[in-house]
C-alpha cells in the first residue's frame, strides 16, 4: 500500500474549488489513478472523487456544485492492485464530533498494527488506506477537541506523512516528525494555501511564504493561522529522492529549486564519472534533463536531442506484443536516428531500479547505431526498498542489490556504466547530509520498518 | 474545414489493427480530436471510430474485433466547432462498385464547388467532409474499375491531399500533384505500410522506403505494388511548415531529420539575430527546443532551462478564470524563477501568430524577473492564411499581416525581437527554396483560393 | 428489414418536442428498439435518436434543446440483428433542396429493386432502410417542388407505408393507396396532429378529427391543411391484426375501438369453438384479455385470473438456463396455483405463431395442477409470412402452414384447441371484410411480394 | 428513512449468482431503486449492486463473474431523497470477525438511538441505513461466535425486520419476533432458499416450505438448517398492508395466496358497500384487479376494462406539464372511451392516501364521458404514518386523518364512496384478526414508535 501522492488545501476563498483543481493540476505528476477535492461550507463538507486524472474527474459543473468555502484536494499515484474508487481520497466520515476529510501523501509503518487493534475493540474498516486508521484514532471520544484528539493520534502513528485534513471550520495541516514529505505554506487572496509542491503555488499566483516545519500541525481558517509542535524534536529525514527524481524541475523542494538541484547532480557526476572520448550527452527525457544539462556544461561535451519523448501516451497505452520487449520503451521514446548513428553517447538518466527499462531503451540506442554508450545515473545505486511511501519494488527486484556495477553494465549492455556516489550526493544536495533519509541507498532506515512494527500482529 | 490530420496505411498483415493502432499513436501530435481504424478481410471492410485521442477510442477488444488484413487509420485535429463524430475519419460507404473507406490530410480548395454541382444532380452528403466529394465522385458510374475512377475523380479536386483509400482488396495512397503534405513508405514484415511521418514507421519497426512521390498513386495488396503517376507534371510546393513547427522532430519529412533542419533553422536565426549581451537562450518548449539548441551552440550562450512544460494537462483543461490572461499560458509552462530572476535571455520560439500567446508568456517571464528578453522566431512573420490545411486563422487576426516587427515587439513587451528571413529560411531547409509552399509568409498560392475557386457557388 | 412501427407529428407548437416525446411515450408498444424526434425551427431541423424506449433517449436537457416548432417523431420496433443506431428514425439528410427529415412505418415491397437502380446512377445509401430509398427518389432534381416531387416518388414505390415528413416549413402525412397501415389526424391547441393510434392523441389531451385516408397526402403548416390524393383509386387493404393484436385496447384503430372489436372476436369465438364443461375462462395477459372477456360473457364461465405477468420484465432479461425450455414463459407470466388447481380451464388468446411458446405455457399451466386446458385462439390458423410491415417468420416456421388443428393441439399438450374461423373474423370486424388484407391466413397477397418486385435485382 | 424491498437467499448452488438474479427479478416489484447480489465462495465474498432495475445492474459477465456459493440478494424501493448507491443493499463489511453481507427488509424504529450510542463509543458509520446498526452491533467483540453476536445483536433492535445475512459460510434468515414482514421458506436442488414472497420460489422452480416462523433465525449451509427462536414469544403482527396492496397476486403471503385473499376483500366490500343501479364494475389497473373482480361476482355488475394500463413508462418519465395536473395520471392509465361513455360504473381501488391521485383519475373518468362514479376501496381509510417499513407519508398528508369519507368523496369528485370496514377487513383476511398490525387504520402501534424510542436523542 505503497503511495506517492499530491496535496493542496486552502483556507477560505469563494472560488476554492477551482483554486483546490489548478493545484491538483499542477501536482499532476506526484499521482495519475485517481483525483479529489473536498470543499468545507455551511457547516457541511462536500467531495467528489473518482478514478482518473485530473482533467478527467473535474468538469465546470462538479466545480461550480463543490463552490467556495475551504477546500482540501488529493491526487493518487497509479500503482498495480489497490486501484479502487474506495481507496481514492480525500477520505470523508462522519461520526461523532461531525464531519471530516483528510488526505495524505506518505506511508504509516505501523497502519496494520494499529487496524488490528482497533478492529478488536470492534471497529470497521471501509478501505485500506492508512489513513483510515487516522480517523478512527480521531473518532475515539477520549478527548475534548479536534486539537487534542489529533495530536494524540499523531502520537501513535509512525512513519512518513503529510496531511491536509478539513472539518467545517478548519484546515489543519501537519507533517510528521521527520519532515519526510514536504508541505509548503503559501498565501493568496488572503487565504493561507498548503501544497506539495510550490509548483501548485506558482500556478495559481500564490505567494510562497514558507515550508511546514517537520512535527509541525497548522490550524487555519481565512488568514488566522495558529501552529503548534506538540511532538519531541527529531532528526530530519527529507526524503532523498523528492530531489533526485519526484518533483517537478520548476518546484522548489525543501527550500530548493529542482532543477538546479539536478543539475549540480549532474555536474558532481561529470566530476566523479568522467567519459574521455565522448560526441554528445544525451538525457533519457523528461527526467534526466536536468542532470544531462549540468553534465554537459562540466564536461564540456555537447548536450544533444537524441531521444524525443511522446506526450500523448496517456495512462492507457494498451501492449499489442508483450513478447516484443522494447516496443513499450519505443512507444515512450524515440530515438533521433540522424543525430546518434555513429556517435559515442553520454546517456544522463536519474536512477536504476529494475535496469529492465534501461536494457531496452540501450537496444533501442544500439539499434539507432550509436558506436558507444556511456551510461551515467545521477544517484547512487539502490539497494533497498522505501517504507516512507515511495513505491519501489521489493529488495529482491533491485538489481543493485545483488549485482555490482560492472555486471549491471554487462546486462544492460553498455559501454561504461557510471553512478554518482553517496557522498557526491550528498555533498550536491542543498542541506546538509544528515538531514535526509537515503535509506534506500544505505538501508539505515530512519524508525522502525512495517515487518519490525507489525511483528505482533497477525499477517492477512 | 481546414484539417490537420495523421494518416497510417498498412497492405495485409494479421495484426493489421494492431499496428495501425501504434502507427496513430506516434501521429497523435497531428490530431488528437478524433482517431479511426478501417480493416479490409474476407471481402468486406469494418471501422471503429470515435471522438477523443487514439488512446481512448481502442482498447484491446474492439481491436481484437478489428484484426487483420489491409487496414487504413486516420487522427484529426482539434479545431473549434465541426467537431462532430460524423466528421470523423476514415470515412466509409457502400456504394455500386462495394464498400470503400478513405482518409485524407490536406484541403481541397473547390470542394465546395464540386459540392454544389454533385448535390444540383441528387447526391445526399452525408458529412461537412473534403474527402466526401472525393467518394461521390468515386460513385459516379462513368469509368469500368477503381483506378479509372479514381484517376478521373482526382483530376477534379484542386488543392492539397496525401490519402490513404482501402477497398476490399486493394490499399490505395495517394499525393496531390504538388506534394503539399507528406506520405512516407515503409515495409514491415512482408507488406508496404503508408504512414505521414516516418516515426510511425520507427514505432512499429518498418524499414524506410521512400516518399510517395508528389503525383503519385500507388496500389498496394501484401508485398505486390503498382504505381501511376497520371497527372501532368507540376511545380512542387512542399509544405515549409512541417519542417518549422508541425512534424515530430524525430521524423523524417521529405526526406530530412526534422530535429536537424530545426537546429539548422536556429543556427541561421543566430547569424541573422544574434544577441550582443546574453546569459542564457531559453526555449519556448516543446517546439522551440531544436532551434534554441541550434542558436546556443551557433552563439556560444549557454542553453538552459527556463520554462517547463506541464505533460497532463490533457484535452479538456478547463480554464475557470478567463479573465486572468496569463493563466492558460502558465498551466501549460511554468518559469523556473532561480534559473531566470536578473538574467538577459534568449527566448527561441518557432512561430508568431496572433501573438496574444507571446504577450502571455513574456508576462510569465517578467514576473519571473527576466531582466531582458530578447525574442528570437525560427521563421519569417506569417503573413497570410493556408488555404492547403493548415488551421491559420484568418488574415485580419495574423498580427504580422497589419504591424512591423518593432510594432510587434513593443505589443508582445520584448527587450528585442529578430524574425529568420525569408532567404534565411529558404537557405537552412534542405530542399532548394522554389520547391516548397511559403504562402503563408508570401502570399503567393500555388493553386487558386478558396475563394477563387467558388467564386460561382452560393454560400450557406 | 421487416419495421412495425410507431408514428407521431405536429404541425407547430413552443412545445412541439415534449408533445411529440408524449406521443411516442404511448406508441412505446409499437416499437421498443429505437426512438427519434425532429423539429423543424427557424428554417433548419435538429433531430436527436438513439436506441432505447423513449424513456431512454429523451430528457428534459435534449427535449429542451429540440424545442418547440413542427415536429415528427419516431418509436421502432425491436428484430434481431438489424438493430442499429443507423437505421433508427427519423431519417434526416441535407440535399440540393434542403433537409427533410423522414418516418414511416411499414414495408415497400419494391425497395431493393429501387435501391440497386438508385446505386447503379451513383447514389450512395447511409441506411438499410426503406426510407431512404424514398429520400434518394425525392432528391432527384426532376420536380420544381417539394409537392410533385413526392408524388413522383411514392408513385415508384409499392407495398405499405404510413409515413410523416418534415422540411423546415412543411409536415407531411401520407398513407400508401391501399391504407395497409393505420395513421390518425387529430387537432391540439390551433395545431394538427398525426398519430400512428389515438392512444397518442388522448394523451396529449388532442381531439381526434378522423383518420388519413389510403392515398391521401396531407400538407400541414400550423392550423393549414391542404390534402392531395393523386393516385388512382384502390381496393383497400387494412391489415387485419392491428385488431386482433397489435394497437393498444385504449386506441381507434380504423375508426373502431380495440378493445370491443376484440371482445366481439372473443364472442365470436366462444359461438363457434364452445367448451361443454369448464371451470374458469382465462386469459393470456394482456394480449389476451379482451377476447377473453367476451368469451366469458358470451359462455357464461366465470373469468378468474390464472396468470399474472410481471411487468418489471425491461428489455434486457437474460436467459441464465436456455436449456430449461419453460423459464422465459414463467418469467412473464406466472400461474396463481391456488386458482388453477384441479380446474377445467379455457385459456384465451390471440394468435399462435410458431407454438413453442404455447407449449411452454401449456407446461405451466399443467404444472400449476391444471385439470383440463381448452385452448381458444381469436383469430384464425396463420398460415403465411407479411410483407406489409409485421415482423412474422418465415413460412416454414409457422406451425398453421404444414400442421392441422389436430396436430397442433397435440405438439402443444391440450385436451382441445379451436381456433376463430376466417369467416367469423370477418364477420367480428367492423368494416366490411373485403376492406382488409388478411393474407397471413389466406396467402392472397394485395401487391406482388418482395421475391416478385426483386426478381430482376441481384440478392446480396 | 422508511424502506420497502425485496429479500432473497440460497444456502449454496453452483448457479447461486444466476438463482438469486432471478428470484430478484421476481420481486421487482418490492423495490425498483437498487439491486443487489452477494456471493459467499472460497472463504471470501464478492458483491455487486448498484442503483437501477435488476435488469440495468446485472448482465451475464457480471453474473459469471459472481458465481456459484452461497448467496443474499436485495431489491430496494424507490423513495426520494436517500436514493444513493452507498444506501443500495447488500451491505457488505469486513471486520475482526471476517467479512459479513446483510440486506433486510423493514425499518428498526429505534435505530438512531443505537447509532447515536455507537458513535458515542467512536463508532464510524459509513450510510444511513439500519442495517448498519446491526452490523456495528455484529462487530462489538463481546460474544464468542456469530450465532450469540447475532441474537444478542437482535435483543437490541426494535421494531420490524426480516432480514438475509452472509458470512463465508453460513446463510442466516431471520423474522422480528412479531412477524411484520414476511420471509418464505423453499427448497431447490439440495439448497435452502430464502424470499420475501413465494413468487420468487416459484420462478426457479422451487418448492414452498414453510414461512420462516416471527422470532426465528434459521443457520443454513447446503442441506443444513439450524433453528433458534432465542426471543420471548409475543403477539404476531403481520403487516395487514402485504394482503392489501404490495404482495404480487400470484405469492402467498402468510400462508394465503394474494389474490384469493383480495378478491375476498372484494366480496366483503359488495356486502358491505353495494351499488344499487350500476352498468358496470372497472378496476384502478393493476392494484384494483382482484378485489374488483371479487365485487363483480358478488354483486353481479358485469367486470369492464374501463382504464388501461401504460407497461412502458419505465422508472423515468418526465413530467413536460407539471401545472396539468392528469397528465401524470394519464400516462399511466388511458380510459377507454367507448366502454365509458354514458355508463354507471362502480371503480375498485385498493387504498387511498393523500386523495390526489384518486381525484384526477376521477376526473379522467368524468372526461372519458362517466355518467356516475361509484368508488369502492377494499381497505379501511388510513389514518396513521406507519414505523415498519411502509413509505407512508406523514399523518397530516394522509387525508383520512383530518377528513369524513362524505368530505373526501366530495373532494375527489365521486358520486358516491365506500371503504371496506375495519371489521370486514379483519373478517376477510385469512389469519384471525388479532394476528396483524393494523395501525395504518387504527393508531394502535405494536412498538414504541421511532419518536418514543428515540427521545433521549438528538435530532439531526
Amino acid at each position: 500500500m505503497k503511495e506517492f501522492c499530491g496535496l493542496f488545501g486552502i483556507s477560505g476563498h469563494e472560488k476554492a474549488a477551482w483554486l483546490t483543481y489548478l493545484g491538483l493540476y499542477s501536482l499532476q505528476h506526484r499521482g495519475q489513478e485517481s483525483a479529489g477535492i473536498a470543499v468545507a461550507r455551511d457547516g457541511s463538507i462536500v467531495l467528489k472523487k473518482d478514478m482518473g486524472l485530473v482533467s478527467d474527474v473535474f468538469n465546470p459543473d462538479n466545480l461550480e456544485e463543490l463552490g467556495g468555502g475551504m477546500s482540501v484536494g488529493h491526487v493518487r499515484y497509479s500503482t498495480t492492485g489497490s486501484s479502487q474508487l474506495v481507496n481514492a481520497q480525500p477520505f470523508m466520515v462522519r461520526y461523532a464530533r461531525g464531519t471530516v476529510a483528510i488526505a495524505h501523501n506518505g506511508n504509516l509503518v505501523n497502519a496494520r498494527e494499529l487496524r488490528s487493534r482497533l478492529e478488536g475493540f470492534g471497529a470497521i474498516f471501509q478501505t485500506t488506506m492508512d489513513s483510515e486508521v487516522i480517523v478512527h484514532l480521531l473518532a475515539k471520544p477520549t478527548y475534548p477537541d479536534l486539537e487534542h484528539s489529533l495530536i494524540r493520534s499523531l502520537e501513535q502513528v509512525k512513519g512518513a506523512y503529510s496531511l491536509v485534513l478539513l472539518t467545517p471550520d478548519t484546515l489543519v495541516g501537519a507533517r510528521d516528525p521527520k519532515g519526510f514529505r514536504p508541505l509548503s505554506l503559501g498565501i493568496y487572496d488572503g487565504a493561507y494555501v498548503l501544497a506539495s509542491e510550490t509548483c501548485a503555488l506558482d500556478l495559481i499566483g500564490a505567494d510562497y511564504v514558507r515550508d511546514i516545519e517537520p512535527g509541525e500541525i497548522v490550524f487555519l481558517n481565512g488568514n488566522n493561522m495558529r501552529s503548534v509542535k506538540p511532538f519531541p524534536p527529531a532528526r530530519t529525514a527529507y526524503c532523498i529522492f523528492e530531489h533526485i527524481y519526484f518533483a517537478r524541475p520548476d518546484s522548489r523542494i525543501f527550500g530548493h529549486n529542482v532543477h538546479q538541484v539536478r543539475k549540480e547532480l549532474g555536474r558532481q557526476l561529470a566530476r566523479e564519472q568522467p567519459v574521455d572520448a565522448a560526441d554528445i550527452v544525451i538525457s533519457v527525457p523528461d527526467s534526466g534533463n536536468s542532470a544531462a544539462m549540468g553534465y554537459s556544461e562540466e564536461s564540456g561535451i555537447l548536450y544533444e536531442m537524441g531521444l524525443v519523448r511522446n506526450h500523448y501516451i496517456g495512462r492507457t497505452f494498451i501492449d499489442p506484443y508483450p513478447e516484443h520487449r522494447d516496443l513499450m520503451v519505443r512507444i515512450k521514446i524515440n530515438p533521433i536516428r540522424d543525430v546518434l548513428q555513429g556517435k559515442r553517447v553520454v546517456v544522463v538518466d536519474d536512477s536504476i531500479v529494475r535496469a529492465t527499462t534501461s536494457r531496452r531503451r540501450v537496444d533501442t540506442l544500439r539499434a539507432a547505431g550509436v558506436r558507444e554508450i556511456h551510461m551515467r545515473i545521477s544517484s547512487p545505486p539502490i539497494t533497498h526498498s522505501c517504507y516512507y511511501g515511495i513505491d519501489t519494488p521489493t529488495r529482491e527486484e533491485l538489481i543493485a542489490s545483488s549485482k555490482s556495477t560492472g555486471e549491471i553494465a554487462r546486462i544492460i549492455g553498455v559501454d561504461s556504466l557510471g553512478y554518482l556516489s553517496l557522498e557526491g550526493l550528498l555533498k550536491a544536495v542543498p542541506a546538509p547530509g544528515g538531514q535526509y533519509c537515503a535509506a534506500c541507498f544505505t538501508g539505515h532506515y530512519m524508525t522502525e520498518t512495517c515487518e519490525e512494527a507489525c511483528k505482533d500482529c497477525f499477517e492477512r
